[in-house]
């Protein structure tokens, strides 16, 4: 069975789609929780995959760093190496060597850097980080761009996109053809409605399986990038995946499907249960807060998982306070749970073309 | 149902016993992996009872600092607070109050201390901490007790074991009568056989439902311990529990139940098992180690637990030095799942009267 797209139904804007994988199938709108470093934080994959998570994310720049792709590709890749059975996204490395690493030289060829961890200069270019997907053997590979910092510097921003366009092409090359996986191209553009045009037009001259948002939830106002998405949703192809990287808090995404994506991950859900946050259908509760030490209610009772089912804000409010690894575990597992529950009922609302009265309805609640 | 305890076999000195308690049994020997601040950490209590733990422990010091006893309280005990449906054993907060707190004075009435967390003044007395213990609404209950630090000065521990056993009226006369509920006496006399035998004695007269020894691994080497308990062993009433507080290494759990102990407790195995180490049938390995980085075998495939079934030592490896929480979760659990292990394989031999040959297999690796 090769990979394929299609859309089911849409309704006000949203898309109701299903993309599959030899690995397994995904419900689009999809959230992808991030696993960064061959975990998803604080979970077992068995409790990720409780909460209806159909697939994961993994980074290709911090696993080349930690442990290093040597140990992954001896096991036969990333599912191997970290039991998991879901279909798996890697990231190219493009975005994380340009936030976290100091870098020595970007060049037309590629980019040379140093380790965030230990100092290391390493080199990688659009051949090293398709190179090191395909010894991840992730399922959905993404092409290595330069993904620039905010900026209202117009001629940064087309410079980046040039070189990125030319990054996409000797992706795809490197890439080859492999009908079991699927090769994403990331629109760069930054706020410029024109450049980010401009870049997937180039993108789809070359073609590739999906198309992804690259360079936004970077400091940008949620209204500037629903704008961006305003704009460029008309010209995304309707036929193939719209992702949107690196997104975002609930309301993002609720206002993201809206605007025609399909595909999100984001580190909120699992870096916010790190901290004693919760998102909730009520908004998010800081479980730090003392008022909760009183509270002997479940966190969400429309939220099936052991933080919302089998325990009380009290409790949670006592684990996260004394920094427990068990209050991390349950918060992290309730976030993903909601956010999971979030999609499913977008996806609920899209199928019974009543998108819009959901959106409506928690919208500003979400954005609270 | 009230408590009972009953032996079932005896071999080589070693005991097979059942403890029955309304919240359910309790083979012996038996391992209690210790909850805190009201969780086996980095576990969730599923977790904990899939490695075959029947009872835990919960530490009176700690609660009463935080969350504090009330909101315990308030939902009806420690198993609804911590949505655990195992029995509980408390200890009594004398050990913590002696190793954690800064002491403002000792009389005769209790213990005034300054709280490690905040620095408050609090009061405890063998009152208090039964009333507390029945506001946890354990199962097993500890007497207040006065635990002097490791010291060769017999004037220092007689005076503690006088104290002591009026602690333990008092301890007794509070606890009244309860047959869905233990309490135990707590042995003190450090490593003075008559000072030992003198407190025995005396709790004796008191009379309990099981008798533990306190006092012991707070320095003193194993061969010291274990020559307390040759002493001390001869006297314990046989039809009852014997419980060695706080102890300890596989290798000392095989040795103390050689010696007619029938319950332990202890942080080793959670403790360890958040730094990377990790008890195994092959002795102790600390996964942090370079050489796991390329060692692709589970890491003790006798254990079940997803460690050691589901995972590599190479995964493990990476995990532990990226400091993901998901190592921590890892390793405490095969820690307690091969505690359990070891008890039920402890337990089998008695059963077969072959409980000689299992320790001279078994003692001096783990002891490794």
């Amino acid at each position: 069975m090769s990979c394929s797209f299609k859309i089911l139904n849409e309704n006000a804007g949203a898309r109701l789609g299903l993309i599959s994988t030899p690995r397994g199938d995904i419900d689009t709108p999809a959230f992808m929780p991030v696993g960064t470093a061959a975990t998803v934080k604080a979970l077992l994959i068995d409790q990720v995959k409780s909460t209806g998570t159909q697939i994961i994310l993994g980074n290709t720049y911090h696993l080349m760093l930690r442990p290093g792709i040597e140990r992954i590709d001896r096991v036969g890749g990333l599912h191997q190496f970290m039991n998991c059975d879901l279909p798996i996204l890697t990231d190219s490395g493009g975005f994380q060597v340009m936030s976290l690493s100091k870098i020595s030289k970007i060049t037309n060829d590629g980019v040379t850097f140093n380790s965030h961890i230990d100092g290391k200069k390493i080199f990688i270019s659009p051949e090293v980080s398709i190179q090191i997907q395909k010894s991840l053997n992730s399922d959905i590979v993404m092409i290595f761009d330069e993904c620039p910092e905010y900026t209202l510097d117009k001629n940064r921003v087309s410079k980046a996109v040039n070189l990125s366009i030319d990054w996409a092409k000797r992706s795809k090359l490197e890439f080859g053809i492999n009908k079991n996986k699927m090769l994403f191209g990331i629109i760069q553009g930054g706020i410029f409605n024109d450049l980010r045009k401009e870049s997937l037009d180039r993108l789809q001259e070359i073609g590739f399986d999906g198309y992804a948002l690259g360079g936004l939830a970077v400091g940008e106002k949620q209204n500037e990038m629903f704008e961006v998405l305003d704009n460029i949703s008309q010209f995304l192809p309707k036929n193939k995946p719209h992702y949107l990287m690196g997104v975002g808090t609930p309301s993002d995404l609720l206002g993201a499907v809206k605007r025609g994506i399909d595909m999100f991950d984001c580190v909120l859900p699992t870096r916010s249960g790190r901290t004693g946050l919760a998102y909730t259908w009520e908004g998010k509760k800081n479980l730090r807060n003392a008022k909760y030490a009183t509270d002997d209610e479940p966190l969400d009772p429309k939220v099936n998982c052991p933080a919302s089912q089998n325990y009380s804000r009290s409790y949670l409010n006592h684990l996260t306070n004394s920094n427990e690894i068990l209050g991390s575990i349950l918060l992290t597992w309730h976030n993903i749970a909601f956010y999971q529950d979030l999609m499913k009922k977008i996806r609920e609302s899209i199928a019974d073309n009543n998108f819009e009265n959901f959106y409506r309805k928690h919208f500003e609640i979400l954005n609270s």
